[in-house]
């Protein structure tokens, strides 16, 4: 009986790749309906903003697939599922409400969070698979992920939340 | 007809405080397990180190509840349900290989980054309605998660993914 193949580290770069390539093209869907449900322009104007941004994002993910010459294809994401339909109930339950703004930026922090764990990760294990031209592009999302998150924080910091207490 | 009742950030702190208290009692139960998984005896000790944190974790928040005079009660999250499904599936596929520890790291990772997300905006939050107790307590906990992911991914450096690529 022969042994059985053992996964290693080209499996799991693999598998969480497929994982964050669904979480893209979730988010893709996702980011203009949060940009249509933002009150304030300034927060409207970030959600289409960071939507260019993913677009370029899921190109450079099928870059990266075609350098470890695998068909590039998503794998259902339990994580974004959930983390996009915590985001879908503030958008209904705040509907109107003058926290929407607050809650839709702490909905689309939480996507920013997961995105920063896998392109780390990915990022990590590119550079020890020798992939060198892919950690360039895992690099180049990772930091913009990074600074959405921070602009983010700072529009919640000088508008949403003071919008929010205001009607306290 | 009265005029319908105007969602706040009072509600928002609440909802996000209950979201994160199931989070953190569903990774109470999931560290053991990945402990157990963890074929390094560092990340094993990692994650015993994190799941005493965790315990406190809990307690600070029912003290925050306590503080906003709310009992102490979990609303089921999608999201860490989604992350931890992920990390269930990695234990299941990688058994064995040499690429698991790497594969827990990510899983733990992914974890922390939806805790930082979390307790970032809670903070903020409290902040803003003046719980000044909160505040201290909420940013105990979120450089506890900092620390745990970058504790992390110095493991994931040292050994984990060296192990996995190893193996190649």
């Amino acid at each position: 009986m022969a042994a059985k193949q053992q996964k290693t580290l080209d499996d799991l770069f693999e598998e969480t790749l497929k994982d964050i390539f669904y979480a893209e093209n979730k988010i893709l869907k996702a980011l203009p309906k949060m940009a249509k449900a933002a009150q304030s322009d300034d927060l409207k104007a970030a959600f289409e903003k960071h939507l260019e941004e993913t677009e370029e994002h899921v190109s450079r993910l099928e870059q990266v697939f075609e350098m470890i010459e695998v068909a590039p294809r998503g794998k259902k994401c339990e994580a974004i599922e959930g983390i996009i339909e915590e985001g879908a109930d503030i958008m209904k339950e705040f509907k109107g409400a003058p926290a929407l703004d607050a809650g839709l930026v702490s909905a689309a922090q939480a996507v920013e969070h997961y995105e920063i764990a896998r392109y780390g990760t990915l990022k990590r294990w590119a550079e020890m698979m020798g992939l060198d031209e892919a950690v360039q592009l895992l690099e180049e999302t990772l930091e913009e992920e990074k600074n959405t998150d921070a602009a983010l924080t700072e529009l919640a910091d000088a508008q949403a939340n003071e919008q929010a207490q205001a009607a306290e």
